[in-house]
């Protein structure tokens, strides 16, 4: 339970930055390497490299050494975990409506 | 388009902190109080207030002044948007799926 929650954490904290979320949108295009990833993002390929540690420690990218190229795609069991948490928040509240809607429309008590 | 976009960076970061996301999992349960709200988070009032200022800007809370009491509650579109965001990335990277499979399953030129 204390593991899922330090998942969440990690998952939310890498998507919370504008640029390894415009890394994940170009990974969804198809795997690429780290250099043509780092090309069009004008930061230094230390900070992509970085970004991409974070990326992949939450479970939102995967990156396979091949000789001397870093390949990275995407690993959708992050992408999963965030739909999870907002599904499990969805399922309280709108039980707790769906209870609301029971007692306004039950009949009045004489 | 551009207002999409902002619209979705806003709510990224929004849930990219953990007293925000503690915020609003306590909401789930249903609305209450900022008062009430910020007792068990351990920071001050002023705090809440703030962290309560963004979701309700990133559209993932909704708070209302009643007298001299401002009840904050779950607001859905907020949620919606990050589950569209990560939809439409999938989209992209299963149709690449479904073009690979398609390919690998294509019968061997002779």
């Amino acid at each position: 339970m204390l593991s899922q929650q330090i998942a969440v954490d990690r998952v939310f904290h890498a998507l919370g930055d504008p640029t390894r979320r415009a890394i994940v949108e170009k990974l969804s295009h198809g795997p690429i390497s780290v250099s043509v990833l780092a090309k069009p993002l004008d930061i230094t390929l230390a900070a992509v490299v970085q970004h991409l540690q974070i990326l992949e420690e939450s479970g939102l990218v995967h990156t396979e050494k091949t000789g001397r190229v870093r390949t990275c795609q995407i690993e959708p069991k992050g992408f999963a975990l965030v739909e999870k948490w907002i599904n499990d928040r969805r399922a309280l509240w709108e039980r707790r409506f769906d209870r609301l809607g029971a007692l306004l429309s039950e009949p009045e008590q004489k």
